[in-house]
């Protein structure tokens, strides 16, 4: 951020006065500009023993497979963005949503927060930020080829959960990658 | 939103290519300004029977009682927030939080998530947001002075779940306000 988005002129960056944390400021017309985590929403759509997963179209992550999710907007719950992205990115319709997972991204500011998912139907096909959507057993979920780890662990507890009949909402998070030694 | 916050020129308001909502767009340096709903984290800081709730000493809803909650920060968990709010608000220790509601608010694009929690001592005072501090009793809870409705059903469903002694996470969503009529 460089400049104010209310006046346009350019804004600095202080501690405002009974705050503790750095904002960007803007010295003529006195706004704080907070910036604030953001809420990714999706669900873990089922179809009998399956679940349904998207290969990503787009960046970050291109070719990877996930579950359909993507950024909760003004205006809906969580649930609403939950559906909202599963039609989205698998041209798919759920019901039944039950909260399951709650991840927290916190070196990226992001909370992931993940649906158990009914499909009402088989009438699915990839959406424009899909390159194909497909049913997966358990045995055959490309691990290996997922493309985010709150994906990863939400099918992991999927699988381990559902052995049991019992599926508890779990939060909990994920820690910063650390580097590859090269 | 005037006015582009990277390059300083003035935003316009359009749906953009492979997009379905008006987001403000700089037409000179082409960012998209995405705006998106934010989380307000809190505790439910328990001390044997009672609860802890703090009168606020700032708007809106100066002088109302609330739990200790307050928007998350960038970098931080869901339950780092809500450690933090609690600690600022009611200047309170907390620990073994669990997570246990999380409730809409989409006319105002905010998520509410509360966690229970066990207070780790009475040494607790106002924050600067707080005018005061204070235990209650279920028959003591002031119902009608409550600040925010998330507060009132996080509560509410409190004492319910606590006859049972199973506290199941509740995700709901609350409506708009109606207004009174004149």
């Amino acid at each position: 951020m460089n400049f104010c988005s209310q006046c346009g002129k350019p804004v600095t960056q202080r501690i405002p006065e009974g705050d503790a944390r750095l904002r960007h400021v803007c010295e003529h017309c006195q706004t704080i500009h907070y910036q604030n985590p953001n809420i990714v929403a999706g669900t873990v759509p089922v179809w009998g023993e399956q679940v349904l997963l998207c290969r990503r179209a787009i960046e970050p992550r291109l070719g990877y497979w996930t579950l359909p999710a993507g950024f909760m907007e003004n205006g809906e719950t969580v649930e609403q963005a939950a559906v909202r992205e599963t039609l989205e990115e698998a041209c798919a319709r759920v019901r039944d949503l039950n909260i399951y997972t709650l991840i927290d991204v916190p070196h990226i500011s992001q909370v992931h927060i993940f649906y158990r998912a009914e499909l009402i139907d088989l009438d699915f096909q990839p959406g424009i930020e899909s390159l194909e959507v497909q049913l997966f057993d358990e045995a055959d979920i490309p691990w290996s080829e997922l493309a985010f780890r709150t994906v990863g662990r939400t099918l992991e507890c999927f699988f381990a959960d559902r052995r049991q009949q019992v599926f508890p909402v779990r939060s909990e998070s994920v820690p910063p990658l650390t580097q590859p030694a090269k």
